[in-house]
């Protein structure tokens, strides 16, 4: 196999497409948010990228085996298209993430999509009530339409940078001239967060123009919290939570 | 040398082989099996695979070393013949597994073997009396007909997927259309499993439809059963062993 | 992207210029004295240097992102002509360090700098009061001129050697030759430390021949101690210092 | 820089001669007498090899940088002439160390030099008075020889095989016809010690037929035993040594 293998199941035509990227990272925020849209909205499957540089495993589904993959899906969101990047793993060295970029901007340039979103959490430290909306951009044009949405720009921060393929999805975006930009709903760090992902996705369906249903992420953000609540009633001395509850974390 | 290189021992002619893998992982439990394959059925060693992703290493046997490689045996089991892989080492980083299993998957179709079974074991964290055998499949056919020989098939399990050589047979195979499953017998994860091999072999008895001698295994199964008799002793306050009991361990 | 990629920004005609580095280590001494230069004096971006063996990661700054980089700088110091190597990184793996230096050092052969000099700190593991500035180099003549400076050079110290791109601009450059030093200021290791920043350039200052503004770093060195002290505080059970306080260490 | 890059230092012609490798390890036993053969006998450096599989640093002797490389040492040694190894460093990675062996068997096979003897220590766990030697062979050949002068070789000891340089010019060597044997002194593995060294050369001495002064090695023995009796000491409550006696450790 090649490092970077793409296995192409369908051929779409797409309309200016957008490019979303939601692969797993802190709170899984940008992967509940990317594969919200696959799943509510119209969708079609348009190729696998395996590679080298990923875990070397298989899941399992129906007792049916998958490789170790990130999938582009079409997504038909009204008058706008978009490519949606999911998977649940990123690169597992530093020269597959860039590896792996490359491999995707490759993609995002033969459908001439643009702008690229990079969909991510940026990490508190705390459990929060609000979801503030963090951006980063490449071009000043960026930043000031996503402000126009909401969207904050706080100076340097992230402090730490936005690391991994997100990350990268900018800075060789940018080498390629191709607008980019990573939207991060704040979320505690600690727990998988739907709530996060939906402060996320409102932003998107402004920026973009589409609507989405939001109930089956408001079920999850339900579920989520009543895990919390166990969680703090734990810490008060009241009797372990079972093992069902504790599937969500992480 | 080569990143992967073959050393042919033997030529062989061979009658619609089943390729069988057995490398190091949970509770020994498919490099057992494959072993006692290779030693209790006439088999012959027909080549040696060598790689800069096995460890810098050399093992000692009489006093004469053997660079680390795996090997692969055919063996004649009745009618059937198999080509069964064995070993002392994964490959020791991402790229090293994509890249053995692509040599292995080389050698399957140079003799037109199949299907791959891949042998490993499941932990279930704690000791156990039944050894249930788990499947996972790259095709419905072959779920469906290992079903028939008593294999589970449990939805998404294992949970974690499946990792190392066995998975990537599995996923890597499957883009080569070689039909492949993955036979996984419970194991506690904490010993060196006989009786966990030993219901592994007897699936692949009626699926490939061979016999073999289980007497050996019996007797590794009771030496081991000697040794978590002694452990538990231990756990009660009893003397500690001898090193000879802990060397089956691991 | 290449495993190392240069972005050239600006054309620049320099006479008999010198190369300097000045990349993250020992106290940030090298860092600190690098970038002191770049601001201080009239300078001018020459190139970017991106690679695959950076960290996968875009710093932010005023909401805009940039790609993992490090920069050259040429600064013109009066008489004298500058490049000036700065970054946030060192290279990620031992065969990164390698492949930077090496496209280091073929722009420093591009442009004619000679020497080399290779800024960094050695850590005394106590605070100090004195900043002795401590000297290797590839050439008995570099040695010989840099003592007349004030720099010590004490037998086989460091004892563990100069490691990075410090350590391999001299190695590698040795084999192209390429005249090159390490210039070390003696640090606790604990802290960023501007005032050895400024006894390596004041080394520099005589050996190139040039003039700098201390000031700012002065400052630096001023803010350090009032961290210096307020850390030495709280040993002695007084209150714990402001995030703000921290902000200067590491 | 390639990944091994060979410096040639002296042109050599060398009568029949052996290859000895003594490069760090447990007890650093071979590197002690690798060095020992070079510095005691007539020789002369033949060349060094660099790589980027070594570490990314330059040692430093009276001011001046050597980068990270191995020696090779043409000694005369009587009428036996010896290709010796020595160095700092083991390569840093695993496909480092297939890489490393192959160029060294590369200049091995360019002298013609055989036999290759990888010297080297097997750590026992406790300190010990006498000092076996034990060895591994590639060929029954030189196992049933070097049984002859006192080696010992144990069934399948050392246990977990030999690992790094010293094990893969046996695994490799084999493999290119070059008869190769591994002479490991029994050492604590917890101090440098130069007695195994010694019980190592000695064998060198019988096998190869030379002769060489062991008294400096009989000096760092009695200082190394002086080191051992303050540990012993300490451990019996007595004052803790000074940084001087501790230098010799490790």
């Amino acid at each position: 196999m090649d490092d970077f293998d793409i296995e192409r199941v369908a051929e779409v035509d797409l309309q200016d497409p957008v490019f979303i990227e939601g692969l797993p990272g802190v709170g899984h925020v940008g992967k509940l948010a990317a594969e919200h849209l696959v799943e509510e909205l119209d969708s079609e499957l348009v190729c696998r990228i395996y590679s080298t540089h990923f875990p070397p495993q298989v899941s399992v589904e129906e007792g049916l085996t998958q490789l170790a993959c990130a999938e582009i899906h079409a997504v038909y969101a009204g008058d706008a298209d978009l490519l949606v990047l999911t998977g649940d793993h990123q690169a597992q060295d530093t020269v597959g993430h860039y590896g792996l970029t490359d491999t995707l901007l490759d993609i995002v340039e033969e459908y001439g999509a643009s702008p690229v979103y990079a969909l991510g959490g940026v990490p508190t430290g705390e459990l929060i009530e609000e979801y503030d909306v963090i951006g980063a951009a490449t071009t000043e044009a960026m930043r000031d339409e996503l402000e126009e949405f909401g969207v904050e720009f706080r100076g340097n921060e992230p402090e730490g940078g936005i690391v991994g393929i997100s990350g990268l999805l900018l800075g060789l975006g940018e080498r390629r001239d191709i607008p980019a930009a990573c939207i991060m709903g704040q979320t505690s760090g600690y727990l998988v967060d739907p709530k996060s992902a939906n402060a996320v996705l409102e932003v998107l369906e402004e920026a973009i123009g589409f609507e989405v249903d939001f109930s089956s992420l408001e079920d999850r953000a339900d579920e989520m919290e009543d895990v919390v609540r166990k969680i703090q009633e734990m810490e008060q001395g009241t009797p372990t939570p079972s093992d069902e509850d504790l599937r969500y974390i992480g």
